[in-house]
């Protein structure tokens, strides 16, 4: 199995990353469900990026060529949103803008289905989802029971390094441990804490917050492991003080706002 | 005027019924209103459920026949809403699902009026609404002032009793005294805040919750005096805590997640 | 450079306006973006309005007949709420019902844009927008980065009086301080928290929070100024008690809540 023990300059890149977030302000646009989004918007403006909800038609292309970054959500693709994903996609690849694909319960419904297999063949930057998500969309699995994952994140390596070696991103599997993989390296975050799956939005965010730190830093596999390194330890630091999910849906975003790099390369733990 | 005093096997049916929703999990399939679906999947979530916010033509059928339990609100119902509530009622009737109509500001608005006229066709287990709500789905009364009630609970008991005879469902009337009936029993139940009333979703995330109870608990009647009873223990004991809506509403999901079954049968008040 | 020095009427007008909204609980149709529609929801009904966003065709002009103020706000313009929007606004001027447009990133993005040319000519009462889209509608500006704005307060000046003047609305800038102009008079606020722009909705709930002013206090002028200094004073009240972006909007709501028209009085900063 292709492992990598993460290296000085990995973590230096953790550190900064955080730092290029907050500078850069990276412009990101959303296509997302209904659910999350707002929950969305404020993770990307607690971590320091400017978000951008554009998903109609007309209008999703011309903001995507002008973005820093793109964020592809199918958790509930209405028709518009459907049309809107394919125009910003577009605009972002020939703008050689990255995009972050979260296939939201692929594999098990026919709509989002069919559509991710078309956004695939505009090359994703980064593809974010659970283990069930990832094995769907590698053609490996069945897909979940609703949004959650029926797999362990162990069991989607496989499927995501193959995902990686087909389409070119970097893929990032969610789960009590995170891993992400370019189809060479393989990195395993154990942070993170189980209130994040007590909340609506926990992973869908983090999709959004992986555009952010590509928006905003070049190397995508080294964006991700950041990005993932933040969300999670900024779980952590907020489930300390949470007395159930409410609380900590706040004190995530207060301890997203708050964070620096320094503390995210001092406390992530890799496995 | 029917009334029934609880036995203390409906009390019994209280206390084990908030166990079985953490124990099965309940995957629950909303159709529901952009402005309260955040806080409904954030309230299932802490109630031990699974929310699944799948609302769109041909994947809300292709859900519905796998949930446990579907929640129709016609809060924001948009033209691909419509086509998916008739989609899932379909196949939640079909597979034996049970299912709860909201009828969000039904009798005041034509589409939504029309469209929950036609969904009581295909039965749902249980109905959810404000006095007036039930009052213009029972053929009785004018509607209320938006999602507001013009009408009092006990102005709609008649109505209630008339609507369950007439489509078998269990009727669960909202107010300051909550009225839960399925057309020969009516029990009453006294708990709650005037602060659920201050924060959007106070009444929609009801609806939700009392199909996640349907969903885990084969009693329909029993399911919505539990579901109720939980519902409004939780934001009794939020409200002690709040200075206000905003932290009322955090701390709701807070209470929510940590309530058992022998603290809601402890502090149910019937009237 | 037209501008006046508060009166005392005028702010005798901004003590009484907070308790009439909170007696008259006005009706206010928002049709507003997938964003920021739960927290506007709770914002109105935190300040002791009644909130409906009802915005689909065959819908929204009926109830805005009904409604005392209605909102607009283009920020995820779907086919269904344009439609609706123009229903509405029709509605509103027919039966001279406040309302209020909120033009968000006008300018930058096409449907958005020419939508919004279209409603002027339906004469709001009210605009409320940052600088930059204050200026793309007066015709003077190229509009903002996304929903950020690309210009300060003052430079938006003459474009809001340009503004005021052509379509007889009320213009509120929002910034560091807002500005409020009906034309002639110009006045300037100084409170607020710069935590308002870290959360989503900070500027859209606004727009709610004048529609319902303009809903219980005839002067729209004088709706205005006090719709903005309580609202921006609210915002500094919360933010004494803040860690973050998260913590800031929860106490936003309880502050609005309890905010009384005395405190507003007191605290308003003009410049």
């Amino acid at each position: 199995m292709s492992s990598v023990t993460i290296t000085p300059a990995l973590l230096q890149s953790v550190r900064d990353a955080v730092g290029e977030v907050r500078s850069a302000a990276p412009l990101v646009q959303c296509v997302t469900n209904s659910v999350v989004v707002n929950f969305t918007a404020n993770a990307l403006l607690a971590i320091g990026a400017s978000p951008a909800m554009v998903d109609i038609p007309e209008e999703s292309g011309v903001f995507a060529s002008v973005a820093d970054a793109v964020l592809i959500n199918l958790g509930t693709p209405n028709a518009e949103q459907r049309a809107a994903c394919v125009e910003a996609v577009t605009a972002a690849r020939a703008g050689g803008t990255p995009w972050v694909l979260d296939p939201v319960a692929v594999g098990v419904l026919p709509v989002r289905t069919a559509l991710a297999h078309r956004l695939l063949d505009h090359r994703p930057s980064i593809v974010r989802g659970n283990p069930s998500e990832i094995l769907a969309l590698a053609g490996a699995g069945a897909g979940g029971r609703g949004v959650d994952s029926a797999d362990g994140v162990d069991d989607a390596l496989e499927g995501a390094l193959m995902l990686a070696r087909s389409t070119g991103a970097v893929i990032a599997v969610s789960g009590a441990v995170d891993l992400i993989t370019d189809g060479e390296r393989v990195v395993r975050i154990a942070n993170g804490d189980p209130l994040l799956t007590r909340i609506t939005g926990g992973g869908c965010a983090l999709g959004a917050v992986l555009a952010a730190f590509a928006g905003a830093h070049p190397d995508r596999f080294e964006a991700s492991v950041a990005a993932v390194a933040a969300y999670t330890v900024a779980a952590e630091l907020a489930a300390r003080g949470a007395d159930g999910p409410g609380s900590f849906a706040v004190g995530f975003l207060d301890a997203l706002a708050s964070l620096d790099g320094a503390t995210v390369a001092e406390r992530i733990v890799l496995s």
